[in-house]
């Protein structure tokens, strides 16, 4: 029989007719296809698609900073294996590349989706997992512009029976001390005193260890179970002096991890309780999954970051869906509809609250390129003359 | 008097006529060219050039990852504190962009060049060093592809009057323990006793402590000062575990930093004993002295890293020529003619055989493109039939 090698790599750009200053990562999305053996497979990217398209296609500057694409193209594909081999070959020869991890992500993505069409098996048993544990989801919103709409806001996100709700963003650690205090009591109030509750500071204090110290004893007086991304991905002396500042409080980190060690450092050096990884930046689902066991050993939480679709939801949860102790898991809510419409199925929050990834071969989600075909962005690259990307027909 | 604003940013990208599949970053490059009220600036990234371009003018994805180019126009450079809001303003703003910090580099570094212009000041001057510092050059070659090939680049590199020399890349950690030690030994021998010699592993065990650890023996009784780079910058735990086993090499690292915490990350937690900066990767000149000042706190040793034009070279000093406890400088002697030719004058190594930066306005350089301009790759980026991106007029 002939070996399985990867025939063919596309990029597709997609965007909302307008896109909106808000933190929300929904509306637009870089999506991959890749070819073998007459069968397809989808990863998403969660990237800034035109600099990750330019990964993909650009000429070499040297033997460290080499374009994502000539790295995949023809390498086998027959087992996990083959796929760690492609992460490995791409980070060396991409090094010098920064923007290469996040256009890669998508790709390994969508590797793991055709190695498990074609053998037949759901990506958790590939990575070894006898068993799929269901998942409680969290819904994730933004905090209102006042503490009413954020009291709002919680009542109607507990009445649809989410256990666990993290708010996040707005205004929240950009004004007074006494301000966040009262939005985080609102949140409480009106999620009641059974729920969860997280809360997300979306990098606002970047590495200013007093201005978060601050919000500490309200966070705790409101039983927050984790406080995340109170600074940017590298600020670890500051996650790491933070930590120490709390008692009941939890740090959360890692989404901006684009190589599975980034995590590891967040959790080794910079003490956070709960490492939370996109699937889609980190390197893919062997990276996530890396980390996932990582976590596991030192006793941090696991749960992934997702925002965008539910192929991207699949590919985020497959990495511990093996792992029964860490329960929780991240559930887009007010995704646009670019990202709804993208698959056809869905991962639902099913009776029992809670939520699996499929039974079925690869991610096990049908991608429907067409329903968002106007949606799809015409992008051309022209250097020295020669075309070197041109969006790919989306019936390809 | 009117406020002087960012008025322009321009990025170039030349290339040799071909790449050739080696760790030499000088066959293309990036380079920056601001104005403001009359004058230009120019700075150069250490960067992949396409995808660093994409993220200077790619449509905006979210409210934090947004184009460079949006962040910069316009903002005010009266004062170095006004370039320190350029920085931040970018990183909030691209925050999910991951190439973003090396566009924003060059742009860092061209405000600067612009800014002392303006204000008739070297740079180093406008970061507050009351005077500029010579350093001892160190010359940048690669192990020869036998021990014997080694030992006559040694040599002539000793004869050229270096007091320090690096080898690096190569074979060096692909092949066995004693062959290593042959490379190694002929490094010494070829430079002599005297001279101060410095091995660069390239990233080669990537995070695997025990390849590293099995060379220790032989880079100690070489004498080697540094081993750089045995491990990629986000390993963390295992420098820091291979610096456990060390007695008088120290470890170098950082040149993969695109963000000052991230080297101060390598110092405090992986114990390096050398933190070497790429200005064109870090964020920039502001970035760079940050980090040098941190490392002068912490008694690490600062290095600028540089193989490239005498531009960038200027830019990698001017941080650190204020400390003159940081003596020693990486100084590019293989260039190609593309670096070489970008600039009429460059920093010679003197009588003296130390290197100064100029003592004129900004970095002191004069960019002359148009002796390059047979270099310059013609690029453009259509999107949904716009053209965002079109290489522009050298004669600018």
């Amino acid at each position: 029989m002939p070996i399985r090698t990867i025939e063919s790599v596309d990029a597709f750009y997609l965007s909302m007719p307008t896109i909106d200053d808000v933190g929300d990562g929904s509306q637009d999305m870089l999506l991959v296809r890749v070819a073998a053996a007459g069968q397809v497979g989808w990863g998403e990217c969660e990237a800034a698609p035109l600099p990750s398209i330019a990964s993909l296609i650009c000429p070499p500057s040297h033997s460290a900073c080499r374009p994502v694409l000539e790295s995949v193209l023809g390498m086998r594909l027959e087992t996990p294996a083959d796929i760690a081999a492609v992460v490995r070959r791409v980070r060396t020869r991409s090094l010098d590349l920064l923007q290469a991890p996040h256009m890669l992500s998508g790709i390994e993505i969508a590797l793991w989706d055709l190695l498990g069409r074609c053998l037949e098996a759901p990506v958790y048993s590939l990575l070894g997992s006898g068993r799929s544990h269901p998942k409680v989801p969290y819904a994730s919103v933004l905090f209102g512009d006042s503490p009413e709409q954020t009291l709002a806001e919680a009542k109607r996100i507990a009445a649809a029976g989410f256990r666990a709700v993290k708010f996040g963003w707005g205004q929240f650690g950009r004004g007074t001390v006494p301000e966040d205090a009262d939005q985080l009591h609102a949140a409480r109030e009106g999620i009641g005193p059974d729920r969860s509750l997280l809360v997300d500071a979306g990098t606002v204090w970047v590495d200013d260890v007093d201005a978060a110290s601050e919000r500490v004893k309200a966070l705790e007086e409101c039983a927050v179970d984790w406080l995340e991304e109170p600074f940017i991905s590298h600020a670890i002396g500051a996650y790491r002096t933070l930590a120490s500042h709390c008692r009941t409080l939890k740090l959360a980190g890692g989404e901006g991890s684009h190589d599975p060690l980034m995590a590891d450092n967040l959790m080794r050096f910079g003490n956070i309780g709960v490492v939370q990884i996109d699937t889609g930046r980190v390197g893919g689902i062997g990276d996530a999954a890396r980390v996932a066991l990582s976590a596991d050993r030192l006793g941090v939480q696991f749960v992934n970051h997702t925002f965008t679709s539910h192929l991207a939801l699949s590919a985020s949860l497959q990495p511990y869906v093996g792992l029964p102790n860490h329960g929780l898991c991240e559930y887009p809510i007010h995704a646009r509809s670019l990202a709804t419409q993208l698959t056809r199925n869905h991962l639902a929050v099913l009776d029992d609250g809670l939520v699996r990834v499929p039974e079925a071969p690869g991610l096990g989600m049908e991608v429907d390129l067409s329903s968002v075909a106007d949606l799809v962005v015409d992008v051309q690259i022209i250097v020295d003359g020669q075309t070197r990307y041109r969006t790919p027909e989306v019936a390809g």
